[in-house]
């Protein structure tokens, strides 16, 4: 196997390629009966797609048994608050990619991204304008912006859901005490519009004291996540978003761990000195930042609406 | 994705198209910098292979989450006794594409297939016609042989470990009473020659009780291996033989779970009637069978002899 450095599998004989490809057509074959047809499907491209890695890398015994091993690990650390193959699959952006291919781009509707572990149901309600940090820390943050469709249209009674990291880089759910904080949610008026207090998002690490971590040490990579806030955005007839918003400037992101950052999605969090008036009048201590995230909702049937005619 | 039924990705806007494959150089280009140029091939290759499965597929959220949960439960199963993981690459025929990868191809070799996970160091050695069988329930059988190079000469010496399952479908180590039987080693004369008794190969289902069982379950395959005897065959400067012989006539030759049957494998066991003289002459009550398997070695450096002068 000495000089093979990539893409392209090494030269083997005829009588070699044929019984490796007599091995993937019968394993293919294996599935052939299986009831439904879109299991069916599933293993079938698994099967070609795995096959056809280990014809390529002329994987040897010893990785074979090092995938194992890796495998086995992420299964061993994962328990009802850690999922290590989450993790896997964000850091290979196999996650990403699904987002991606179930977000399909349409016209101007926003772009989706991970949704991560971290959200949870039955967040806190709150008015328009009101306080959604819940006694986070961090630098406070006003967040403002407009709900629309595809045709420009305002979407009144959208529910954003909102959620992100306290300035120590966790989420309340990481924390032991059961608080609520830096997590609700709130409805866009008739014209679409939505406001709330945040604070200003700031980097953190994905869970690296397992398998996946060592995998990021081993390449080189960094375990960081680009800031940012949460949102999943919802209403009738219109296909749910989940995304985020990144802040301009953040040194991670151009190699944010789980590949979630698109440049459509970052914005710039303006920093107001202190002593700043508050666009509610709030009183606000120190500096605060105000960014605008302006939204628009794809159609819920939207591929069937932007492919039908084009296939 | 309506009417999308394999092997094609279904049609996709340029934009969308686009959006997937920067997402895939991405990826990639963050393995860059991974110290070993081996660990950075296969990690890029991987993530080709997975991104394009994702996307051929156009795999749903749900169909990834449900994918998520399948290795989650592999893990939990797996302990010092259980290896799901091992049962998953070879019901999906990736442990035996590794095997064929590792053992291509040359002259008129003997072909290798998996290993398993039943094979154990410290077997017994027993001179040349002695009982490997140790025990084990079942009926006799008398193999023999020879084993060669691949220019035809005679490798004495050779170290042969032989291993089997009992005619109930269990290995000795799958019993709890620490027994050994039915594993062996021995070595061939100065002529190449070997022989043993043993007991006819029966087939016998991998572990099903789990979720890959429940994957062959929902396909509509057998955990059912066909019948087979293990050889592990070495020698200096040869290379080293992991292989089966398999029981000509079994029901399960066409559709082994692990995809391990190779049709130069496949041997006739034949059956004596009961009152039958042994070839060493040993008294056998009732039915015995006889087998021969003349083992051809291919030399240790086999690949840059085969392929140097050709590449």
């Amino acid at each position: 196997m000495t000089g093979s450095t990539g893409t392209h599998p090494p030269a083997i004989s005829a009588e070699q390629a044929a019984r490796e490809e007599a091995l993937v057509r019968q394993v293919v074959a294996s599935f052939g009966d299986t009831p439904s047809p879109r299991l069916r499907e599933l293993l079938q491209a698994l099967t070609r797609h795995l096959h056809a890695f280990v014809r390529e890398t002329r994987l040897s015994t010893e990785e074979w048994a090092a995938g194992i091993e890796f495998l086995t690990r992420c299964g061993h650390i994962t328990d009802d608050r850690r999922q290590e193959f989450i993790l896997l699959s964000d850091v290979l952006g196999v996650s990403m990619q699904n987002i991606a291919v179930n977000n399909e781009a349409y016209r101007d509707a926003t772009e989706a991204t991970v949704v991560g572990p971290f959200f949870v149901e039955g967040s806190p309600e709150i008015p328009i304008g009101g306080d959604a940090a819940g006694g986070a820390a961090g630098e406070p943050c006003w967040v403002a912006g407009t709900v629309r469709d595809t045709g420009g249209e305002p979407v009144a009674g959208a529910r954003i859901e909102v959620w992100e990291a306290d300035e120590n880089g966790f989420y309340d759910v990481q924390y032991a005490d059961d608080r609520t904080a830096a997590r609700a949610h709130l409805h866009t008026d008739e014209q679409g519009r939505y406001a709330f207090w945040a604070v200003t998002p700031t980097p953190y690490p994905i869970p690296d004291d397992g398998p996946v971590g060592d995998l990021l040490a081993a390449t080189g990579r960094s375990p960081m996540r680009a800031s940012h806030l949460h949102f999943m955005v919802s209403a009738d007839g219109l296909h749910t978003l989940v995304t985020h918003i990144f802040v301009r400037g953040c040194e991670y992101l151009g190699r944010d761990s789980v590949f979630g950052v698109k440049e459509s999605l970052i914005r710039d969090f303006q920093r107001q000195p202190a002593g700043t008036p508050a666009p509610d009048g709030r009183p606000v201590e120190g500096t605060w930042t105000t960014v605008r995230f302006d939204i628009v909702l794809a159609p819920a049937d939207r591929t069937g609406i932007d492919r039908g005619p084009d296939r």
